[in-house]
Order: structure tokens, then C-alpha cells, then sequence
């Protein structure tokens, strides 16, 4: 578990939930783009350890934010869905997304971006 | 340096910037508390050792987020300020603190946090 900042601000406790290393990206990959299946995380996650990315999915689900459902028994397969609560962090991928997209990329790659990503899935 | 994700999305790419620990609570005293050397981020940060501090606050100047400014030669005292495109990432902030208050803080909690943020500092 990474440390707390251990501080009374609601920008330091947001980040104690998901401030961690892949933690928002791969909550960009179950809000924006659908994702549900550990091995697409991975394919969306190029150099994620599979323990890194068991362990952050683990973390959200604990923290409400995520929720995991098991699907086939044998073999064992699961599937994770942003929760409601998981829902509400739309705007902060938004926010990020936003910054990105104006102040890194070429007009060009915004539009490759634009075209890439389900309308609405960042607000 | 933390390895960059190396991806194309806008998300990725801010967090290679911002996405380090304790990058975007230095922002937060920058940008909402209008602190400027390098004592006072110290006490606004329990906990961060000075190697961190120096090298984080050296990245945000290298990618022209902070603007460090030498006041004093003899003995060398610098201040750090937030950029034009510093200025910028105020939204994501707003976001994350917005979030926070409304997922993660009670009623009272975000009275005193209230009354503690400059108003419009966040937007």
C-alpha cells in the first residue's frame, strides 16, 4: 500500500485513493473505453507488472470504486465495472484529458484523440 | 525520473508530467496557497524528504510549469512561481479537490475547507 499523505485536504485524499502509478489510467480504460477484462487491461497497459495491475484493481474495488464479478467458476474469470461511486471520477479524467489535450498535443493528434474516444465518455 | 508511459492518449501523457507523487500537492500549494520557497512547501508537505521536494520541484521548472527565480545570491534564496501554462492546470485541481469534497468529506469537512481555500482559486 503506497502511504497516505495523511492530510485533511480533499486534493491529497483523492490522491490517496487514486493517486498511485496506473491507477488512472486504468480508470480511463473501465470508464472511457469499456474495458472489463484483466487481459485488456494489460493490452491497454503496455510494461503494467500483472502484479502492479492486481493489486491497483484490487485497491479500487476495496475502495468502492470498482466492482469485480465473477463470471465463469471454472476456468475462473472476472470481469470489473466502475460503480456508481467509480462513475463519478469521470470529470477528473475529463479535467486531466482536457489539460492534455490542449496543452501537449498537436492539432493533428487532438483529432486523432477526438475520434478515438466515445463522445461523452469524459463528462 | 519516473518512466514515462510512453502512450499517446492525453491522460498518459499529463500524468508523465504531473503524475509523480507529490507533484500535484506542490501545485496545490503553488497554485491555491500562493507559496513560493521551498520552507514553505516543506511545511505544507509533512513527510516529503528534501531530495524529493528539489527534484520535483526541478522537473515542473524544467517543463516550464514553475518558473524558479533567485532573489537573494549571498545566501542563495529562490522562489518558485507557477508559469502562464502553470496557471492552466488550476482546472484539474479544481476537479480532483471537488471530487474529494463531494465523494470523501463530510458536510462540516467541507465547511472548514471552505473557509480555508482562497475563493475562486480552484477554477
Amino acid at each position: 500500500m503506497a502511504r497516505s499523505y495523511d492530510q485533511f485536504c480533499p486534493i491529497a485524499r483523492t490522491l490517496d485513493l487514486i493517486g498511485e502509478r496506473w491507477t488512472l489510467l486504468i480508470l480511463r480504460d473501465l470508464l472511457v473505453f469499456g474495458k472489463t477484462r484483466f487481459s485488456e487491461f494489460q493490452e491497454g497497459l503496455p510494461g503494467i507488472p500483472a502484479r502492479v495491475l492486481s493489486d491497483r484493481l484490487k485497491k479500487l474495488t476495496e475502495q468502492g470504486l470498482v466492482s469485480r464479478r465473477v463470471y465463469s467458476e471454472h476456468p475462473l474469470r472476472a470481469g470489473y465495472y466502475p460503480t456508481e461511486k467509480g462513475e463519478t471520477l469521470r470529470p477528473v479524467l475529463g479535467a486531466i484529458a482536457q489539460w492534455g489535450m490542449a496543452e501537449l498535443l498537436t492539432e493533428r493528434e487532438r483529432q486523432a484523440v477526438l475520434e478515438h474516444i466515445p463522445s461523452g465518455s469524459l463528462s
